[in-house]
């Protein structure tokens, strides 16, 4: 049996990857007094009284929604909501196994932002947090931005901030690696979609001076004629020089590449034009934009990609799950900036800087360590930041 | 510690009386690469192909959502969407014990109709099933059939249906007990909300010919002035004699009293006019519209009420999950009036004729039988109705 036939096999097996089960024992009348009526009287009561006890008396506190409209699932593109389950169930799972957080997958039957915005609004007080997933840009942007507005929980969309702080944990480690700093390093992106915009805004927020982000067109630059909002903004703040041109043209001198675009993208002769032991993040999935031995071949010092297959796996089960539990642990409003640059210290500092290899800059997602660090440093900046409530 | 106290403590303990878990086991990356990328691509592309896929490949197929806007929890009223989560918590946790449902509760912060259907039915891809629960009348008509319109899944509204179809399992059973038949019997139902009429619907579906339903103003008659929507489609079904008087007027030789109204509504004298062997179903909570001593001392020859702690209590845990169950179990698109029908004669067949007593015309909400004598009858009868899909 290949191994698609046995992931098909086995979610027949499953016949879902998820499952709402009882916490409350109710074998005799006396149980159904106390979990049903009349005792559970008592706790809507309180609840009435103020809100917040729900996060006491209720499993909110503990549970995220996992929001899709099925718009931009995996590398699938549009395939529907209830296509789109199967992804959403493997992250509530995921949440669930790393976290310790309880998730539910809901999928809309709609692609209209203000309809999305509004079910999930709706919704909210069912929740103590919201994951958006796979919903496609410049959607996603207009809708995570509406529902920030509209919550009073923390709304995340982890395609952009998950993606960034796991690449921006990675970047950390190999800069440490390779005797960089931040401040002086100048990154190219190719890929101007959310996840693209979300990374560099996070590299921006740690240090970040020197970035150019390239679409299919090449060097995005302020007063590039045709961009659209989500690109004119990120133009606004990166490419200060204004410089025009190919991403072959570009990364000349680069020190660092990151790819959230398509295969093929970086030969190995761009990457010898490249500054001396650059770092690559070839990130297209499941084929990279440079494959990593002939990326190493070219001179790269770091090589870390999406897949599991290949050293360095910049994967989001690294973040999601400790962003969420520090989030939920002190009933967070909002997962912001320096919450999400906090992740990503957090995730880079597992590894000790005598530890690292090229091979080894980013932990495991299976690394025990992960998920405590991630969500006490979470936890900690949430308070210092005002977005704790407790 | 008294009860209120100890439910109180319970709540807490339990911290959400649900929880959501994995199925799948993620300990290798192996686990990982079938429970999620790259793996989850083969079922996204089966259900993309062919959505009723979704049954088999998700949890769909076992899961209900239960849907408040809470406004009418329990006696409690409108304490909003936060403050039922509890009693929505409970339900779910019910649906699991019970029937083996994975339910999940969805609290709507809104008492629009419209939006309230529209936010249920973008979701509807997501569940096999809903369950409205703890929404005031006549709100709860329009969006049951609003979302039966609109939704390819069950739509079921507990307080109507499952309170109808327990309530009709015990007069059946009780009328064996008496040697009535239900089309020569008479019928007063005190209140007339969404359990009121749903009884009464149910009844004439098994037979009943003549009964009579009063609001707090006495009885409801065609042509009474006044009459709002619903209540002017039961007189179009109910009292054909058009009587109008007290309820009080309308007991009189009354063969049944079923209440759904307001403690104390009901006398000693009042039960000495009725007919010989009355039955009395006062199911107000907590305080019935009689006190079974009482009704007992005046006459009655059956009593059954909401409670516990007294004999014969019509409770909805006897109907909901094996409803569902057997819905579930043939992808019924619809839980129809011949499927309840089936359901309360599962429940009333339950007990042999032989072992029929004033104080045992039901069976216990623990009787291990009762999931599968409904499931298997809601099942049967969704294949003979059409609305069964497998």
């Amino acid at each position: 049996m290949d191994k698609k036939e046995f992931a098909l096999n086995q979610h027949e097996k499953w016949n879902g990857k998820i499952e709402v089960i009882s916490r409350a024992k109710i074998e005799t009348p006396e149980d159904l007094a106390v979990a049903y009526t009349p005792g559970v009287a008592e706790p809507c009561l309180k609840i009435a009284k103020d809100v917040d006890l729900s996060y006491k008396y209720t499993r909110r506190g503990n549970l995220v929604a996992v929001v899709t409209d099925g718009t931009a699932v995996l590398g699938l593109g549009d395939i529907g909501p209830e296509a789109g389950m199967p992804v959403m169930e493997g992250k509530c799972a995921l949440f669930k196994e790393f976290g310790d957080v309880d998730a539910f997958p809901l999928c809309i039957r709609s692609k209209d932002v203000d309809e999305i915005v509004n079910t999930v609004a709706l919704l909210a007080g069912s929740f103590g947090g919201i994951n958006l997933e796979d919903i496609s840009a410049p959607r996603c942007f207009e809708i995570e931005r509406k529902l920030k507005e509209r919550c009073d929980i923390p709304v995340f969309h982890d395609d952009q901030h998950g993606t960034a702080v796991v690449t921006a944990a990675a970047l950390l480690n190999a800069l440490k690696f390779t005797g960089r700093k931040i401040e002086d390093i100048k990154v190219v992106m190719s890929g101007a979609g959310a996840a693209g915009s979300a990374i560099i805004k996070l590299l921006i927020e740690l240090g970040l001076k020197n970035v150019i982000m390239c679409d299919r067109k090449g060097a995005i630059y302020e007063g590039r004629e045709g961009l659209n909002e989500e690109k004119a903004k990120m133009a606004a703040i990166t490419n200060r020089e204004k410089q025009a041109g190919s991403l072959a043209d570009v990364l000349k001198g680069a020190d660092v590449f990151i790819g959230v675009s398509a295969p093929g993208t970086v030969t190995e002769e761009m990457v010898k034009t490249m500054a001396k032991d650059p770092i690559l993040f070839p990130m297209a999935n499941p084929v990279p934009e440079i494959m990593p031995d002939l990326a190493m071949k070219a001179g790269a010092a770091v090589v870390g990609t999406g897949r599991s297959d290949f050293p360095n796996q910049i994967n989001n089960v690294l973040a999601f799950p400790g962003i969420f539990r520090g989030a939920l642990d002190v009933r967070a409003k909002d997962i912001n900036d320096p919450m999400n640059a906090a992740a990503a210290h957090a995730i880079a500092n597992l590894i000790d800087e005598s530890e690292l290899r090229a091979d080894y800059i980013i932990p495991d997602p299976f690394d025990p360590r992960v998920k405590e660090a991630v969500s006490a440093a979470v936890a900690k900046v949430a308070r210092e930041t005002g977005a704790a409530r407790i």
